[in-house]
């Protein structure tokens, strides 16, 4: 049977963690890829437990019980966090972002995964010590930050859309009237999509006074499922009296100036 | 200054590469953390080197010159590749997942990030020696993927919506017919949202005919963009003649059988 050294398990097992955060992985997944005793490995893991803590990039917990094993917990440090908000504020304060109607192009940085796997990961460690069954978002533009977050906290990632597909199968559809304009729209989900009783947060790009969020509220009483909590990429702090309490978000937008360039500035969330 | 133990500086450097694919970090990042001199960090990074080698679990690459630096390329072993698949299979044949019309319910495997994460890696594997620009998809179910595959590639992702948004400035759309029912649609995208002369991979759930590829290609034409590669999860190879050709997916569907069980199988492009 081949032996591997310390070395050589530590940078595989710091994969496979970094790889399935918040799953649970058992011991003997370990001790039988590496023909390893259980102490071993034990070991191992102690030694990228402590690397973790020591340089901020969250933390490995070890789960008792049958089912039990080791996890990682994704988290980034303050320094981290503060470079990648003050960087953002950098980009979205580009003279030529604001496209007629006085809004601010952000599809790219939407788009983008360097960015989006860090704002994930920021918005996920918000929440990583609450019960959560799944993210829920509403297409499209925050989808890929849903869809990290959902990742970071290991579970299942639920888009609301705003039409009926013929290949959801059956679906709820409610409406509701979006909080800044006062406009009446639909959200649709598929029966299938959400468990009864599901634990869900709401993820999205972008948030004015907050009427999908709202909607998404509606949305998921029809499912049996609660909401227990909100995040943001950008908050409009600006919108009228917000119709939600209780939410994260990594950067404030307060309008365009006098010199027609937005008003950008880190949230007190993560500060 | 701190000194760290070798183990401890594998397990961060392995982190902070398998976080990054197909980025290049440059060695220094590493000497400043670490507070050590670039030959000891040269054999850490041979250590983490020879590991992935060995478990299959993808390259790290040495890029030369000013510039340069190591970059974490992504992999995975067949038999984890073939593991995935088969497990995809299964879950696939469910007869409780034929919904009227005789279609496949697959959102809830379209937004399992445990299990896209691993079909994005599979699909990027297939691209990571071409020279990728971009991710494009259309929305919406496919998004997880495509925004996987980018990741995995360290690329933009750009998706194409099925309407305006007054959000997105300047459009270009483009009429299509699509190549099962010969219905026409229209697909739009943002003038900011693709540089020209953009090489460009197309990536999504499902694929019948190819009528949607196509008409990426013609929106590709627009923006003197590209397509280099096409990679979806499912392919119907019932539907009448291919528009495309040179395309990978993971599994191959050919309609129902007398029970009403939907006919599966790994495709060739993966075995």
């Amino acid at each position: 049977m081949e032996k591997f050294s310390r070395n050589t398990r530590i940078a595989a097992i710091t994969k496979t963690l970094i790889e399935n955060p918040n799953k649970v992985i058992n011991l003997s997944t370990f001790t039988e890829e590496f023909n390893a005793a259980k102490s071993t490995i034990s070991e191992d893991i102690l030694v990228i437990k402590e690397t973790l803590v020591r340089q901020n990039m969250g933390r490995v917990e070890t789960v008792a019980g049958a089912a039990g094993g080791v996890k990682y917990v994704c988290g980034m440090s303050k320094k981290d966090k503060d470079k990648l908000i003050d960087e953002l504020c950098t980009i979205l304060r580009e003279k030529d972002r604001i496209i007629p109607g006085n809004f601010i192009y952000m599809t790219d940085i939407m788009y983008n995964p360097e960015i989006i796997r860090k704002a994930g990961l920021i918005l996920a460690s918000a929440f990583v010590d609450k019960t959560v069954d799944c993210v829920v978002t509403v297409e499209t533009k925050g989808i890929p930050l849903a869809y990290e977050v959902a990742r970071m906290l290991g579970v299942q990632l639920v888009i609301v859309r705003r039409d009926n597909k013929v290949t959801e199968g059956t679906t709820v559809s409610i409406n509701y009237v979006t909080g800044s304009n006062k406009r009446i729209q639909t959200m649709s989900l598929s029966r299938k999509a959400l468990k009864s009783g599901s634990n869900c947060i709401f993820i999205d790009d972008f948030m004015k006074a907050g009427g999908t969020a709202l909607g998404i509220i509606n949305l998921l009483k029809e499912f049996d499922s609660n909401l227990v909590g909100i995040g943001v990429l950008i908050e409009d702090v600006e919108a009228s009296k917000k119709l939600v309490e209780d939410r994260v978000s990594l950067i404030e937008f307060s309008g365009l100036d006098e010199n027609e360039t937005a008003v950008i500035f880190p949230s007190k969330c993560f500060k």
